[in-house]
């Protein structure tokens, strides 16, 4: 089956991440952009003036004369099985992702509504590729003939890459992390310049929260009735700092059995996902990488692999938070689901 | 007559420069803190609780357990000719202010509302006390039993600083400045982080209009009905930067007579403004420093006087934007009001 | 005895540990500035000429005439048992503190030269006054009159005072902790605003090393023959951010007895130290405030406390670098020995 | 003539201006780079282990692997007439570029040491390629048979393309500019992160006088004899601020024929340069943007053109600093003396 000229849209698209995802769909392979969507208040506008444009350049060409439509499936004109890509912030896509799902989309979604559905695969197509059973539960528990999946969080995204590799080769039991976040993952406006010049902010409204539940799901196995169980415990501090991209990370591990650091730096480096993965167009060619340079920024950069005196190795990571973790994330997602045959 | 207990109320004590206001009030030898006030919302809360406490250490105890009153002088128990000091939002001094001058009040007010008006005074103490003139036409004309004066924004009070100093001694025709401002000067939350960390922004919305509009005024001669000339040329292009406290400022100056940069120098040294406000209890000894390092935040710093190829002299200039700006400035000219008998 | 006028001699006074010593001295009740050192090409000049002056405000007229001192117990005047705080570099406090030692000089050192050295104390009051015992080992092995004492490092001390409030009340097994530290903490002219600017920078050389050993160290109880055990594990992960001042740092602990966060809070409220410290002029009330806000930069401030999901608890701090950490440090060590008797 | 295969030589290729030259020439459609050279202690390395590599990736692999020679003539192997591009230092450029000019080649300097010369080119090849006809006088003085050309600094660039695009079209006369510079500029270690985060640092070592002097030299007439006029003041006020790249300025202009801003956007728009100019690889289509968003670094971009109440106009603009700046103004330079047949 063809896999070019499949029908996509952008929910939220006058937001950062979703600037973002029109730059990513109009030079896509496989998808074609047939509609941004946003909030009431921008709906008919033309989509270049509709945006405060937060990226490098101009809003690209082949989106910047659209007209934005309204959050409402029966708004938008697309006569095939679409991909639609959420950006909306949490409160809004609660209402509007299942209207979409209900409709047909296969809606991919970087919101954090529904992660914590049990019904709902949330997934990195390099870990956890296989939690998209959970589809068929949730059109028949929904009755949707679309579905939502979802992907986690920039930091949980970097965190979880470096850990399931670990995991693969040598049982992860426990994970401590401390982030060090940039302010452009809290969106715009976003974080205060008088709150964060100059300053830490040791804490992110639920954050800690998000990145613990999430990993532990990221790592476990779907089990009897959908349940997903994960033998790890995790614990994570995080901080907001004054750096405009890419949320670094702190991560001291503890395992079933002790690896050297250099078998680890190994482990790390050969890890690729399963062959489906590999094949996406946006997949990188290692989804970690370890060394300190890079200009590959859908991969993560993992560096300073030690022994740990608390639990037993520790490593520092940054991944770069707009890219890799959110429009990225949800991008990613889409693909493996047409390589997996749920789109297209 | 005694200068001692004069009561006070803070007009939206609240926020940031409320909060400073407040901090200077509970400490000082004249004036004595009746009543916070601030919008609906926060009136009848503790004060301590009302409050998001933006400058260092805890706000003071006396301030703490006040009850917030609201915006209305009916509300405020207050039994004698009292100053009300305005740190409110220009849209809400509109309304509020006439309505406390009415009631009696000496409004001494840092909100950009009525600075424009020909018959409110625009005073920095040091610079033209003799505005308060405008105070006569001010209660004839609109039939008030109190008053409203004004204090300019905070770089402009450190512009017409050096710039009277030098004017009184030398003719200055034309000022051409460049400012560098901090983000405090923009309130809270102001500026979001995502804008300005890294960057410049070079452009405040209606900040050059001010400054010029207002330094003109500052400078000016009160004639005839009221009206103020003055003969000076001013330009200024600002720019916010990531900065979180102190406005800098690159002047450049044309006079009548063009004086040497040390004749300059001993101008701004030896500038005190007249005898009633060296005795003020905020006057600085020195409204004007001519150094590279301070410990006297209410003065501003100037220094780098050199020729210029253009105009006649340059030199670089520091105000600390929320000391001597805008809390500072206001207190400064209640003061003022005090040693002429207009309050007391 | 009388505790007044101790002479006070401080090495590398032109630095900015050294900058902040000689403020703490002139002003001190117990000490006396007689000397400022420095280094052979600053010695001979006028101290105040001879700093680069960071702190605010001017150098203190009590020590801005003085010569600086060439980095020698003969250069310098002082006819009685002194007291010589160093704030030299590593490699100049190798050869310079043992002379000062050997001519009967009580060194309160903040270079790490000597901090692993089995005989020489390495203090903070408040956790470990009796490891001054080993100065006996070191007079009688080395034949000095005088002695060397050291303090941590500045991320050290604040986790340690963390840490032995709690190591008290629970018996602390298990320390993680990642630390976020600001530019002031690397000196001058130290990190190059390239490297940091917009940036983490997760590595500070021998930094992580020196966490650790000296945390383990502080914590430990002295054995026969002088030797330091302690039963706890320490792994530290550090970072150097884009901030002037403050350290702050995430902890993870583990216990023998797993505490409550309440439990905790009121142990790191609690805490003291012994009778002896709390009576030094230097000694804060508390030495760790459990509060979002302060005013006493010579406490650490720990705030949300909560359960670990690998370790017990978990919590965030902040120390003040330069005020608790260096120069504040020394300067406490030196009260300790005053009121032990050790110096006076 | 073949434009291709003209043998390169960067000299200082270790810096952050060499490394950026070594980009641009690795990738070039008329040079080849043969070699690069440093200071003695890195000659004989391999270029990638001699760099502190500052640039976005790795170093480009057709650099990487090669010997790093000496800054001398004779230990680099090129048989043919080069070009040696210099990211010197001034002091060291002082000596080694007139042995590199002495021994054949054109010698395209971003260093300051011989800019001031009268025999030397000053060239920003927008403004002023005819300026080159000053090589005649150069090597008929020195006796060399290659020569020397410099580009000025950058902010400097930037002010004068602007500058220049409205002398052409309305006769400038006086101009006053305020920069905002950049950390990068200053090069590596550079600004200590203490003197510039949260701080503004009014003055740089020779920067005002660099950028008044070759503005005035660039705008400027080659007269008889080589003597190089210019009917301009200029003033410039310099600014280092805690922003990583790109210099921002705020130009205020005085002219014989005061220009509206429409008029003035009009001529910076149309603004080219001369027909040479406009062919080569490098040179931007347009070498002023005036909008307010930007991908074209080679540009620089002007905007807020609004009318000036001291002199007649007034416009902020942005140059990316290391990019048009200094290895981009060298390597445009090598380009037009190959169109002009000075080179090849």
């Amino acid at each position: 089956m063809s896999r070019t000229g499949i029908p996509a849209v952008v929910l939220g698209a006058t937001g950062t991440v979703g600037q973002r995802l029109v730059c990513l769909l109009v030079a896509h392979p496989w998808f074609e952009l047939v509609a941004v969507a946003a909030s009431e208040k921008k709906a008919g506008r033309r989509y270049a003036d509709a945006c405060r444009w937060m990226l490098p350049g101009e809003p690209p060409a082949r989106a910047a004369d659209r007209r934005v439509d309204r959050l409402d499936p029966d708004a938008i004109a697309c006569d095939r099985p679409a991909v639609a890509f959420s950006a909306l912030p949490a409160d809004i896509a609660r209402g509007v992702e299942p209207r979409f799902a209900e409709a047909g989309y296969a809606v991919c979604s970087n919101a954090s509504a529904f992660r914590g559905e049990p019904d709902v695969p949330l997934v990195i197509p390099e870990v956890n590729p296989d939690h998209l059973v959970l589809l068929e539960r949730q059109r028949a528990g929904r009755g949707w003939s679309g579905f939502i999946v979802t992907n986690p969080n920039c930091s949980t995204t970097g965190i979880v890459l470096a850990a399931k590799a670990l995991d693969e080769a040598f049982d992860l039991r426990r994970v401590s992390v401390t982030t060090l976040q940039a302010v452009s993952g809290a969106g715009y406006p976003g974080v205060p310049s008088l709150d964060v010049l100059g300053n830490v902010i040791p804490w992110i409204p639920g954050e800690e929260e998000k990145i613990e539940r999430e990993t532990r799901r990221l790592l476990g196995r779907v089990e009897d009735r959908g349940r997903i169980e994960a033998d790890v415990a995790v614990s994570a501090q995080v901080n907001r700092i004054p750096v405009v991209d890419g949320h670094s990370f702190c991560l001291s591990l503890g395992f079933d059995t002790s690896p050297s650091p250099d078998a680890a730096a190994d482990a790390l480096r050969r890890f690729r996902g399963d062959a489906t993965v590999r094949g996406l167009p946006s997949a990188p060619d290692r989804p970690v990488r370890v060394t300190a340079a890079t200009d590959r920024p859908m991969s993560i950069i993992v560096g300073r692999i030690r022994p740990c005196p608390v639990l037993d190795l520790r490593m520092v990571g940054l991944v770069h938070n707009t890219l890799r973790g959110a429009a990225g994330g949800a991008l990613l997602n889409a693909e493996l689901l047409v390589a997996e045959g749920w789109i297209g």
